[in-house]
């Protein structure tokens, strides 16, 4: 991957959410165009452009932490689905994903934990099975 | 490791907690001690017996998913310091523990990372330098 | 206005969230009927009777801080809702809306604020054009 | 009730949440089949077999504390409706469960107390009437 | 005790808080004299002259609906104080207290539950074993 | 890089945070350099540099939304009191800080409405008279 100095963070976050779920990163700019396009901007450039493209941890490692935060928040079950699905797209398993839920059940109680689950449990059901093996 | 079908879930928890803060348990069986006693037997069996001890995924990735979630929630102070620790043990470096709460800035903002990334500096600077490297 | 020093909170409280969203105040007295209609008593007088009522801060300010408080929260999204409608009838503008919004992103994370600009939308959508000029 | 000693912790809590919601207890296990099996197990296990059947609180006040609980974390509506029920079970009348619900304005504020309530109504409202009298 | 008809809910929640803590209503008053004294009427009259004045429930479930609720909170550990003091005040044993606070490590995990089991620690010890017998 | 009037987003949210409060950012710089100074960067970039930079809502309004929000949240108390103090600095008056965080009670109940008072009152008595005139 060769790339000039000159990418900036905007160019950089859409490049990261593209890869890590491009149709998450396609509806948001949707959904937010006609009431605060600027905030999908914000969105590509700090978490994306930013954060997940550091060096210190691979996407693997920060998709098990962001959903472990996602399910034990409890608040946020839309972005858990995307970050559940991004997860299965850089190499996480099925099991992988419901043991970190599982396991928050100890941080959180149980009723995050079964949200969590059933959260994945539509996931992992919207996916042709064709499409991903495991 | 050779271990007969009969150990218990208590067995296993304390094992497991021993290999990953073997301290933190002491410390938590001494507090309970006078005021409910069975609740440090709870903490050994579920978290450590039951979920830590399962197959799925390593510690390390188990680690990252605690430091994630106790950072998310903002009030566990105390245990967000014991689960850092627990992560140096297990073979997490500090960037990767730094990572992991920085990147919570995205999910629940500013404050609560701040907050974590004390903990983590509080952490770092109570381990003697000769006894870990990195 | 003409009040006496005799008007009760609930009456203060009654007019308040009449003046402030008087539909709200409708649909909680009717949906509290038949389970704990002393509730509603206590939703006019405590918050609009007491709170709001007093004369520190204009209701474009609370309304503001209520704003950014129920994104923040994040599991509160029928208040939210009603709150934007709110802000709305008080004077502010769909942008000062959109912009408490957007800021909670700093404090709360992404998750919330995005939910919070989704129940924005959502609200601005339903408002008959004509009704309201900006 | 004769029991032996060796009933295990899962026997223990099937039993108990069959006591307190049995049809709780059927659709979690039905849903969880396919993602994660385990987890029910440790749902009967811990909260049922361990907590639930402690002899220091009977049922009714851990129905109240639950109930309470569950309103003020304002995330788990699903659980607050099945401990609504499961408070109904264990001999709670309505409005020993509206009050707990009501009380929580006090602590976490009226949007969750509403929600609360709002949860209420909508349990209390599919019971057969001739199924339970008050 | 005669009172007439017309006791204020100030007077009355005056009344109910000396009765449960008469401590706590002292030091909250005097905390709040120099920057919001009127809150300290308002605390009196809606949680205690209006909420807790309120026949449905006694002040035994009253006060396990709270000490759930707050250690569920996790962020509001001198309120929890308060009132596992009150608990106490109003005839709960102190093993009743530890049974609702570690039956909350299933609503929303154990650190939580772990840190109200210890301020129910620091606030038995506070208490002078000759002045309440259990 | 070179950049004329086009002020970087690293410039211009330091120039925001020094007229906001100046000593909170110098703070939060040494805080983090020996853990993660780049996020320090990012810290002055995004909510300053980019939220309170826009110029939709005055920073009187939106230190009212974010001292209601970190009231709200509970758990960030370090952050509550430098909001507070920017609150002062940026003109709202000591009145109008404590109507915004008693109305908090409304929503997320007395406990965090009080634990902000206490706030306030501990940044107001650091504040020397002289120094601030209302």
């Amino acid at each position: 991957m060769t790339l000039h100095a000159v990418e900036s963070r905007l160019e950089r976050g859409k490049r990261a959410l593209a890869q890590i779920d491009g149709k998450a990163g396609d509806n948001v700019v949707a959904a937010l165009a006609d009431i605060a396009p600027d905030f999908a901007n914000y969105l590509f450039e700090f978490p994306f452009g930013d954060i997940y493209s550091r060096p210190g941890l691979d996407w693997r490692a920060r998709e098990i932490a962001t959903i472990a935060a996602l399910t034990a928040m409890g608040n946020a079950s839309p972005q858990l689905k995307v970050h559940i699905e991004a997860g299965l797209n850089v190499g996480l398993t099925k099991d992988e994903i419901t043991e970190t839920i599982m396991q928050m059940a100890v941080y959180v109680g149980f009723p995050a934990a079964l949200n969590g689950l059933f959260a994945a449990k539509e996931v992992f059901a919207a996916i042709v099975p064709s499409e991903r093996e495991e």
